[in-house]
C-alpha cells in the first residue's frame, strides 16, 4: 500500500512541514520505502520532484525539504510496491494534459484484474494506478472533447471512482491545479486549518510548527492524508465511497456513494 | 533565443560538466536567464527539473549538479524569453505521453504567426514552441493512431520541422527516451566521445574533465548544442535543414532538407 498527501490552499502555502512527517514513513516510521513523488501547481506550471527510493534516503526529497516551493495545490505520495516493479515510471503522482491543463493523480491501494479498454492516454509503467488514471481520462474526454466545468465532471469521476473501487481499494488525490479532488476507498483523513492558527506537532518526527508565526490571519490551508500526520490536532476521517472536492481550501463539494451533495 | 542541450549515450551517463558549461550562459556569461529544464530519461521513466529563474541563481540547478543522474538520453534548454512570460509553464522542455511512452521536446527560435489547428494536445502555457510540440504530436498521432518505428515516423517529423521553420527559426530537440532526433534551423553543434578519450575545457567556466578516468573504453557519448561548449574540442556544426537520429550515442541516420540520408 501507498500513503497519500494532498494540499489546497487559498495562498501558495509550502508543504514542508506535512512532507517532513510524511517522508518518515518512506523507510523510517513506515515501510513505504518503494519511491515518493510531489508534485506542485505553480499557476497552471507544475513541478514534479519524484525518486524511487526511499523518501527518508532521497537527495531530491532532501532538496525539496530546503527548498521552499510554495503552492495553492500540491498532491503527494510514497509508495510501498504491489504491482510494478519499483523505478521512476511507476513512481506516483502521474501527470497528462487534458484541455492544456496539467492533471495530476496518486493512488493508494490495489486493483485485481483490471484492463480497461485502450484509449488515447496509455500507462507508460505498469502500475494499476496509472492505469486507473488513463481510463478516467480517457472518459472524460470521451463524454467532453471540449473543456467543461468540474462540477460538469463531478458525476463522471465519481462513478469512475466507484468502478474502480469495485476492483479493489482505491483512494485517490487529482488536480488539474484549480481544484483537488478527493476518494476515500478505504482510509482518507482531512484537516482545515485556520485563523485562529496554533500549534501543530508531527507523529513520525520531533518537529512542532507554530502556524501562527507562518501564517496571515486570511489563510486557509487544507491537507489531505491516509492517516493524521499530527498528533495534537483533530483529523476528520473519511468514510467509505466519500468523495470531496476543494478549491482555494475550502470543500465546495462533498458526497458519498451515489448521494452527491454540498 | 534560447540555448539547447542534448546527450544521447551507450552507458547511463551524467550530464554535470556539459550542464555546468551551458548554466553559466543562463545569466552569467551568456543573457538565457529566464529559466532552464533539465529532462533526464531513467528506462521509460522521465525526470524533469525547471525552474523559470536564471540558471546561474538557481537552487534546483544546484541540486543537479550534485546529483549525478546518470541517463542515457538527456534534453536542457536555457531560455531567454521572447514569446511568453516567464513563468514554469512557460519553461522548456516540455512533455506530453504518446503510445505509452513520454516524449519530450525543446526549442531554439520563434516562430511568427504561427497558429496551428488545435488538436488533442494542447498547450498549457503561450510559448510557440510547446504550440509546435502539440502541433507535431497532432500531426503523428493523424497519421499513426498505434505505434510505428522511428523510421516510419522520419518524413512526417522532418516535414513538420520544415514547415515551421517557414515561419520563423526552429532549432529543436525531441525524443522518447529510446532516439534523440536534432533538427537544425541556424545553429546546432554535436560532438561525439569515444575511446581514446582525452580532456575537456569548458569555455564558460574554469572546469576541466579527464574523460578517460570516467569512461570505459567502450562508452560512447554524443552531446548536441546550440554552440560549442568545450574549448580544446573539434565540434561538428549542423548546417540549415540538417536533421540527426541518435541512439545509444551513434548517429542512425542523417539528412538535410527533403534529402533523408544515412
Amino acid at each position: 500500500m501507498c500513503e497519500l498527501l494532498g494540499m489546497s490552499a487559498n495562498v501558495p502555502t509550502d508543504i514542508v512541514f506535512s512532507f517532513t512527517g510524511l517522508m518518515q514513513r518512506g523507510g523510517k516510521t513506515g515501510p513505504h520505502k518503494d519511491g515518493w513523488g510531489l508534485a506542485f501547481y505553480e499557476g497552471r506550471g507544475l513541478r514534479l520532484f519524484q525518486d524511487p527510493v526511499a523518501s527518508c534516503e532521497s537527495e531530491v526529497a532532501r532538496m525539496v525539504q530546503h527548498y521552499l516551493i510554495k503552492s495553492e495545490v500540491v498532491i503527494g505520495h510514497i509508495r510501498q510496491a504491489n504491482v510494478g516493479k519499483v523505478s521512476l515510471v511507476n513512481t506516483h503522482p502521474f501527470v497528462r494534459e487534458l484541455w492544456g491543463r496539467n492533471w495530476c493523480f496518486a493512488h493508494n491501494g490495489q486493483l485485481a484484474d483490471f484492463s480497461p479498454a485502450p484509449g488515447f492516454y496509455r500507462p507508460v509503467g505498469e502500475t494499476d494506478s496509472e492505469a486507473a488514471f488513463c481510463d478516467l481520462l480517457n472518459r472524460i474526454r470521451a463524454d467532453f472533447p471540449e473543456p467543461v466545468e468540474v462540477n460538469d465532471l463531478l458525476p463522471i469521476i465519481v462513478e469512475a471512482c466507484q468502478g474502480y473501487r469495485r476492483c479493489g481499494v482505491f483512494n485517490c488525490l487529482l488536480s488539474n491545479g484549480e481544484w483537488l479532488f478527493s476518494f476515500c476507498s478505504t482510509k482518507l483523513v482531512e484537516i482545515t486549518r485556520r485563523a485562529p492558527f496554533g500549534h501543530a506537532q508531527l507523529r513520525d518526527a520531533e518537529l512542532t510548527v507554530d502556524f501562527q508565526t507562518e501564517t496571515t490571519p486570511k489563510d486557509i490551508v487544507t491537507v489531505l492524508a491516509t492517516e493524521p500526520l499530527t498528533q495534537n490536532e483533530t483529523w476528520t476521517t473519511h468514510g467509505a465511497g466519500e468523495w470531496t472536492l476543494w478549491r482555494l481550501g475550502e470543500c465546495v463539494a462533498r458526497g458519498r456513494g451515489d448521494e452527491p451533495a454540498c
